[in-house]
């Protein structure tokens, strides 16, 4: 039998992936939510025998203006040591991708600092960061355009590259307030509802952001109909780059893996711009901002993992991965009843 | 600093541990359970570098005699088809395990056929299944003895192999049900809680099912403080190695990835034995089995996924390890804030 689907309509297809699961030697859906990743892995590369691998992280990185207002718990000059040190191999997103064999690629595309030196960095730098969200919009719709672009370039790089799957991360201090109102707008919550302590802050601070969360949210709630007017208005460089990368990698037959929080904003925007990509996308895992989850049932996602994690990067990206590498497996490699010479259900 | 950790006390052990992890470059405690994970993994192998690979799946066959009451949707048959499945590497774990870097070994502990012709399994066949538990106890003590030492050579193969962790599964056509009942004795539970649809029963032969688990549960309840006696009643082989393999594990410093429904009734009967083991087992999933989760509740477990998998084999462990060498990666391998020179917490 051809493994092939992507000539068939998707219904015909789906049936063909259903029945190619059942014939497996195994109780039919007794893995559960596996087979249904294994049955959106195969619709995605439009085959039976899909694989994500190899597989490459992509991690974004950019400044937010908006950082100067103090909604982080940590200084702005750690966006531009982070990208040193995913250049360098020392972060969770670096070691999680290595122990689990996915390739990191760390770009700089809006860091606030001169990265041209730092050897292992990919330098598409649009900008140095953004404008300050609270005092107006973010960036112009050239820097928005520019962005996108980064992402689609990532994509395309790891096209050629082989790639057959992406876990896409992101790191920017500040961002998780652009990512709030973003999925305020998006989902149509409270800023308050979807605003959390990013990387820590609490008390007066806390408070602070949401309140500045509420204010940019009257600007950009009217803009929800208009996913690149809206990535204006509050960014961010690494947030549009995430857009770029996730509309980029269908045509590629490219599976996404979309890390947690602020890469699901992203994933709103780009779902925004292009309805259909909520098909093709993967959630990684269920983050502890308490946004992330009005984000998720917007998009009607259930993710894989739900460890509590809040960090970021890529992180979580790259640990759901190898869950996706078990379910193309189950689909493309096992042995059916028939090959392997074991005998079915007894009423079956 | 030395990451050595076994001459320290426990407390002072964890101390470390959770110091090394906050000098990490992320927030404290955003990589949530994560983090919680490679805790337990340094204690568990007394050092701040662990590491769970080498890793190897270990799956124990064994048939039931039970299985002539129709307590399976599948033929007895099928133990001695899925053993040689193993070994030609067509099962779900087989493929799940080769996707992930896992190295599978596949025990004949009691499969009713004779498979001794089979290259690829390692033959320690104790009997040719047991009896049928509807009907009397399902082995003698002798036999329970020689299936717990068939585990725990299994453990002492994959240390003399280097390997750093284990992850193990069953097969087995009728073991929810010895599962069901250990589970209930156990547990304080009702046999209707615990049974579930196994390979697929419904309708009439699930309620003669749960009859038959509440019929054995009268034997089994008294003797819930004789975890060797309660073997010798409900059996199975299988499950006695997986116990033998579980209180083995720790003297080696080996990783214990415990499977489902079935591996965790294991996990209750060996932590029934030696209660220090519930510090050391790290269990996969959430099974779609109904009787899991009072006995993940009664071991104070949370599962490191919830993917609704019901097929046993070891398929949820070999899915979970990943998610553990992660964790480990994270302790072992990030750079510190003072290593990568990253700026900390502005109030930190």
């Amino acid at each position: 039998m051809s493994t092939e689907l992507a000539d068939l309509p998707p219904v015909e297809a789906l049936a063909r992936v259903r029945a190619a699961l059942d014939a497996k030697t195994k109780p039919p859906g007794s893995l559960g939510r596996l087979e249904d990743l294994a049955a959106r892995l195969a619709l995605v590369q439009g085959t039976l025998a899909p694989s994500v691998d190899p597989a490459r992280a992509i991690v974004f990185a950019a400044d937010h203006g908006v950082a100067d207002e103090g909604v982080s718990a940590y200084p702005k000059a750690v966006t531009a040591e982070m990208a040193k040190n995913f250049a360098a191999g020392g972060a969770a997103v670096s070691v999680i991708a290595r122990a689990n064999g996915i390739e990191l690629r760390a770009v700089d595309v809006g860091v606030d600092a001169d990265l041209s030196g730092v050897d292992g960095l990919v330098h598409e730098k649009v900008r140095r960061g953004t404008d300050n969200l609270a005092r107006g919009p973010a960036m112009s719709h050239e820097d928005v355009d520019a962005a996108l672009g980064v992402g689609r370039r990532a994509i395309v790089d790891a096209a050629e590259a082989g790639c057959r799957a992406v876990c896409l991360g992101e790191m920017g201090i500040g961002n998780t307030t652009s990512a709030a109102i973003l999925t305020a707008a998006l989902t149509g919550g409270s800023a308050a509802a979807a605003t959390g302590a990013g990387t820590g802050v609490a008390g007066e601070a806390l408070e602070a952001k949401r309140a500045l969360v509420a204010r940019a949210l009257e600007r950009a709630a009217p803009l929800a109909d208009d996913p690149a007017e809206l990535l204006c208005e509050v960014g961010g460089l690494e947030i549009a780059a995430l857009v770029g990368a996730m509309t980029e990698a269908p045509a590629h037959r490219i599976v996404t893996v979309v890390d947690g929080f602020i890469a699901t904003a992203a994933a709103l925007v780009a779902v925004g711009m292009r309805p259909a990509l909520a098909e093709s996308l993967f959630f990684a895992h269920r983050s502890a901002e308490p946004g992330h989850g009005a984000a998720l049932e917007a998009l009607g996602a259930t993710p894989v993992l739900d460890l509590g994690l809040r960090l970021g990067e890529g992180s979580g990206a790259v640990l759901a991965l190898p869950v996706l590498r078990g379910a193309a497996a189950v689909l493309r490699d096992m042995a059916t009843f028939e090959s392997a010479g074991v005998s079915g259900a007894v009423d079956g």
